[in-house]
């Protein structure tokens, strides 16, 4: 099953039920209002939804279900606030990485104790959204992630039977704004100044709609980053680490989280340098490494970062794209 | 004004306007279904709020409002779930005795750029509920601390403007496990299974109903803490460092907060310690500072904490009372 939200010009927008082509939609306004909501009612709702799906699908003249044109450019965030994002930093390529971009000691049990950080979940941004920002100096980079979704999740549950509560996948960028990222770091608290507000691809999906892409609690499609038409990189998901079901348990050790709580895989990142990178950061730091200098510059005001997700044959996966040009704020 | 969310089974309660001696509410689901909306169309909400107030306080036999005994034991916290939950460290006493409790690196800036780390909004205790935790061995600790709570904030506000957009004060207790604290601080992604969820004071006020005790940006008034009717401390939030305003411009510099974002003001903490302490990691730290070792347990399952907040005659201020037994999850 695929779900969006339109704008409507309230918060927590018009949730519609998406065809299996990406083409079309139709409102699942009379099943519930916006998705958060349909979240924390999901045994009743999913298959209502899963109905509005099969209809929408197998009747694509019909008026039996009113659908109309999909257009990505309508869409807001699937979830365009909600009360919890996790984000993990599930991929050890990209945490080893930054630890010398940051120039900030390894973290000891770093392959065995997830990295977490809690962003700002009150207002993501469409996938074509411009990305509103104070300052180039602030040293703009993007992060591409994959997330899951979930439906209220007991506190203590354990990796594997956390899988359960995962509802939606969801494609995001998880836009950073490096100057701040070092000082935050050594404060010791997290992200605050370093995390402005994160984006998503317009179509969040049940995890069966991934087919044999979706196994071992991790998204096994490859994430393609491109600036202003160039390509960053296409990293593997499947490397990730840590699974989803670690990153709740994770999450869920001292507290339960309620429906509507986004967990983040981290960005996905490769030990191969072939594969490129979904972060400027990164692609800076190899340049370091290799040629003793970043050459890449982070982002300009006017500048576009696009990313989606590919299967093995190099085909869009139901996500959707995200692509936003940033703005001086 | 006083508001406050009764228990109602739904995830947002039922939002009261508490009488002015805190004895009496008369229901505002008249007036908005919960004080998270109110607190998104504020402008035209707080008027009429207001009104109710002046009613239920002008004529305590009236039927005009239909009013009923205020029973705390009916409240959740004022705003049961939130999307977005910041906590600021703004009490430098607070911060230079918990750095040589984690035996972590001082931080070089802490005196010009406030810490803050963003907690779980989704989940909030009110003021007599139970606590369950998992276990007693993650180091069950308590926090005293004032927050404030937002309309909606832009990106960038200065210190002195963000004053303009503080709505409501509210008095909280932070709860802490210390056991995840030390690893998580030293990880720099901030506190995910050290903090647990948040419990409230059962009535929010507006800044004018604390007088001259809200000034500067500051809650002029001591937090009484008792263990199990024992004595911990009673510091004077007076001596916080930043001040909201600050705080409020930190977690702004680039993002905007959307209207309900709490913001807190971190354990309050005097530099004296005749005024003992809102938590008991510190009251552990000034032990072993005199006498070698601390001699204070962490919390058991069944022991209680109560906090609240008193002006200068010793007297209860308008937040009431936090009172809460821990329990085994």
């Amino acid at each position: 099953m695929r779900l969006a939200s339109l704008h409507n010009g309230q918060p927590d927008g018009h949730l519609v039920v998406v065809s299996s082509d990406n083409l079309r939609f139709a409102s699942a306004a009379n099943i519930s209002p916006h998705l958060r909501d349909a979240l924390e009612r999901w045994t009743e709702v999913e298959p209502q939804l899963r109905a509005l799906q099969a209809q929408l699908d197998a009747e694509p003249g019909s008026t039996a279900c009113n659908t109309a044109p999909f257009n990505p450019g309508d869409c807001g965030a699937p979830l365009p606030r909600t009360f919890q994002w996790l984000d993990g930093s599930a991929f050890l390529n990209h945490g080893r990485l930054m630890e010398r971009a940051f120039k900030v000691p390894a973290v000891p049990d770093f392959e065995t104790v997830p990295l977490m950080y809690q962003g700002a979940a009150d207002d993501f941004l469409g996938p074509h959204n411009d990305v509103p920002l104070p300052a180039e100096a602030d040293q703009i980079d993007c992060e591409g992630e994959f997330g899951v979704v979930l439906s209220e999740t007991p506190m203590g549950v354990s990796a594997l039977q956390a899988l359960q509560y995962v509802k939606l996948v969801v494609l995001l960028n998880d836009w950073s704004l490096r100057a701040f990222g070092p000082r935050e770091v050594k404060s010791g608290f997290g992200f605050i100044q370093a995390k402005p507000s994160t984006a998503f691809a317009p179509v969040a999906v049940t995890p069966d709609e991934l087919g044999t892409h979706w196994r071992d609690g991790r998204v096994h499609l490859q994430l393609r980053v491109q600036r202003d038409g160039q390509w960053i990189g296409h990293p593997h998901a499947g490397e990730m680490h840590f699974h989803f079901g670690e990153l709740i348990a994770h999450a869920a050790r001292t507290r339960k989280l309620s429906a509507g709580t986004i967990i983040g895989s981290g960005t996905v990142s490769n030990a191969d340098p072939a594969a490129g990178s979904t972060c400027l950061t990164e692609v800076r730091m190899r340049e370091m490494l290799t040629d003793g200098a970043p050459r890449t510059s982070f982002l300009r005001f006017g500048e576009r970062i696009r990313m989606e997700a590919l299967n093995d044959e190099g085909l869009t996966a139901p996500f959707g794209v995200l692509d936003q040009q940033l703005v001086q704020a």
